[in-house]
């Protein structure tokens, strides 16, 4: 469980700007944060969005919760009214992309027009931009140099891992607004409704490419929004993670027990994916964490051994955790999910030391030659079949002298299914000391999925086994 | 290339509520569709919005462009003013989530309270529900009854994946709209003043999980967008995808040969990630296809080897299609990747017939066993050596028989890294008739990120050797 605790009430924050206690209190119960992704390949969907996720989650690790999340094209129009509006509801805007060096990257000028703040020349920027370049032996593109433009005001974030700086700035009620035309204006009037528009908002621009972004959330705009935005009063959060219970199911055994903690505060979510659901469990105040205990013990309680982890636990991390604990091992052998499983438990850190290594075996020849799978198996029951499931398993076990081995064997698709046999059919072995098991299953999915789903399955029958064997 | 073709103009719809013409065709020259996607689980970083990605591409291959995409949390505030804001700008808003049996699930209620539709209880609905646990043998929970409440005038989209089925709702300027104290009101004047206010809208509910969503978009909701809001002009976009320019490059060596298509009409973006930019080119109109096509020709002879595919194609896919073509076979051996290469080249359907298998050699033990990687050069050079993939490379080609073998060893961290050899460290070798060679990276990247542009930078080596032998 993560508990974040309050900063001390008072001191320099709430003296700042010689504001009413009252107006900072109420701004301290909820600071709103919105992120605005910007990027045209976004809305043509040609890429997937992992800013929201890592950046909500980063924010919520430290006790805030981002209220909205907007994306929008490359177009000038989209970007200043999206601006504008996060503007008249937030505290802080994050913004991502579009700091560019190409055509299409517009945020940095979009925004510094919206703010009427002249962009300027900075020479330290600039001068980071051209030691990169020299650093790789080859000469700065003139487009580059647009990089190095910094609006007025705003603090420059050193970006070691590429060439465009963060920005951020901060945005004060008597600031001042710009129209397009280039005249000073009074902000726009929803601006000056907004419950929280009697102080500072901050906009901070980070650089689209997440190795560049991902430090400098942490590096620079994390202490900005402790130092800014204090948290008044202490968040929990706890998700425990659950396997075979359907979502409505999971809530009608545990909604009617928590009812009296949900009357106090607590916060219920849930969320369902193919076999699984987790159960979100949170509140805010002073006995956030109390309350969160509890009903994780209730939970805990109710549910038992088909809680197969907790926050952003994994179920590999939790295999990888049990086989060290246990000092296991654990080898696999893949025909169909050719790699996702081997992929999916070297995802780990420390995995190098329960996992000697696995084998993807697409053809019959690579199952009999590394696993031992015997021609008679393969001509009488095919290679999708629980008996070379079971060869494959125990063959992977022998030849990688493992404690435990997994195998898998089945279609993905989307051909070579048969009437008894139809795509999505897949057999898992699971070997080991109390033998070998092996269980059928029908994944009907797309390709991609039906890896995951299968080696989740794979993994979810290797931990029943490890905790109750 | 795809390219699409307008509807015909006229006909049914241009008469159906006797709209100016010119009313019309301002609507259709641009279609404004907004996602909303729900759920606290997406703003406090839970899962990833793989909806955005994937909506946003099925449309643009219908021709259509998302303008923008938001997500907020489950609460009736953030989930009614985000619908209310939606309904102001767009012509179509696509909701996702919050559909599901639990408490959490809000959206529908929230929905049809705004709208001011009452909910009536659809027995065929229910009646789909009930078989659908009968068929697994289960009772029905109660929870599960309020997805079959259905808003008044609703069109419920069949959901045969699952229970909650979809719900369409068209919504006429006419149609009133209710505040939240249940007094009929008029539609905020925002929405009378918005350029498309004058006709019909459509609000369309799909349910969260990606097997429900996905084939109820497709079945549902793509002929409906189709004849509520025809194309008037065919929309062209082609992406090249390169590897080894750096961005700002890409833009000096295309952008000015482009100048005069660009006045034309044509729309240029860039999408850079490590080591690779995507080039996007596109227009709207009755030439847009002569003008990417003039376009693509001049950046392919600019761009040449270094584009290595188009529009979707990963370079898994451009590999898989290579070795067809050519008639060869790939096998890989993979340390510190642990599978991450099998497991992309796998998931290209019809990889089999190319793709014998692969080992994932973790341990030295395993290296020996079954690449035949020699005691003494593990001891000269270490596991993370030129030596050893080398080794590696030709003992999985000759144990597996194919025609080529890539084979890599590294450090992926966080720990393991030495001063010669830092975490990031890592060698790839590629074996083929032509003879062996091994190139040293350096990717000093997140486990996962590691592991991804190691596999890639692998395959680019064998996409080079294959298309320059």
């Amino acid at each position: 469980m993560v508990v974040w605790r309050p900063t001390p009430w008072g001191g320099r924050d709430a003296k700042r700007k010689n504001l009413p206690r009252v107006v900072r209190a109420r701004k301290l119960l909820r600071v709103n944060i919105e992120l605005l992704n910007t990027g045209s390949e976004l809305m043509l969907g040609r890429v997937l969005n992992t800013h929201q996720q890592w950046l909500c989650r980063r924010l919520s690790d430290l006790g805030y919760v981002v209220t909205r999340q907007v994306a929008v094209p490359d177009t000038a129009r989209d970007i200043q009214s999206a601006v504008l509006e996060a503007l008249s509801r937030a505290d802080l805007i994050i913004a991502t992309g579009g700091l560019g060096p190409t055509s299409d990257d517009l945020t940095r000028d979009l925004i510094a027009q919206l703010l009427g703040r002249k962009l300027r020349l900075d020479e330290a920027v600039l001068d980071h931009i051209r030691r990169r370049f020299a650093a790789r032996s080859l000469p700065m593109p003139k487009n580059n140099e647009v990089q190095a433009l910094v609006p007025e005001g705003a603090l420059v974030l050193a970006n070691p891992n590429g060439t465009a700086p963060g920005l951020a700035i901060r945005v004060d009620e008597d600031g001042g607004w710009k129209v397009e035309d280039g005249k000073k204006s009074h902000p726009p009037s929803s601006i000056l409704n907004s419950p929280s528009s009697r102080s500072s908002k901050w906009l901070v621009m980070l650089p689209g490419p997440p190795r560049e972004l991902r430090p400098m959330f942490d590096h620079f705009v994390a202490p900005l929004l402790r130092r800014e935005f204090p948290l008044e009063a202490p968040f929990v959060c706890r998700t425990l993670r659950t396997s075979g219970v359907a979502e409505s199911l999971v809530q009608e055994k545990i909604a009617t027990p928590l009812d009296a903690l949900a009357a106090n505060g607590l916060d219920i979510g849930y969320c369902a994916r193919p076999g699984q659901v987790d159960v979100r469990l949170s509140a805010r105040g002073g006995n956030a964490a109390k309350i969160v205990g509890e009903a994780e013990a209730i939970v805990q309680k109710i549910l038992g051994a088909q809680i197969y982890g907790y926050d952003d636990e994994e179920l590999e991390t939790v295999i990888v955790r049990l086989l060290a604990g246990q000092k296991k091992t654990l080898v696999v052998a893949e025909s169909c999910t050719g790699g996702c499983l081997a992929h999916q438990v070297t995802s780990v850190p420390g995995a190098s030391a329960v996992f000697p290594g696995g084998l993807v075996t697409y053809s019959n020849e690579a199952k009999q030659k590394f696993l031992g799978v015997r021609t008679e198996t393969l001509a009488a029951h095919g290679a999708v079949s629980e008996a070379v499931a079971r060869e494959m398993a125990e063959g992977a076990r022998s030849q990688l002298g493992a404690d435990f081995a997994l195998a898998i064997t089945g279609i993905a698709g989307p051909d070579g299914g048969t009437k008894e046999k139809p795509v999505g059919t897949v057999f898992i072995g699971l070997a080991g000391d109390f033998g070998t098991v092996v269980e059928r299953k029908f994944n009907p999915f797309e390709r991609g999925t039906f890896k995951e789903i299968t080696a989740w399955q794979a993994l979810e029958m290797l931990r029943k086994q490890m905790i109750c064997p």
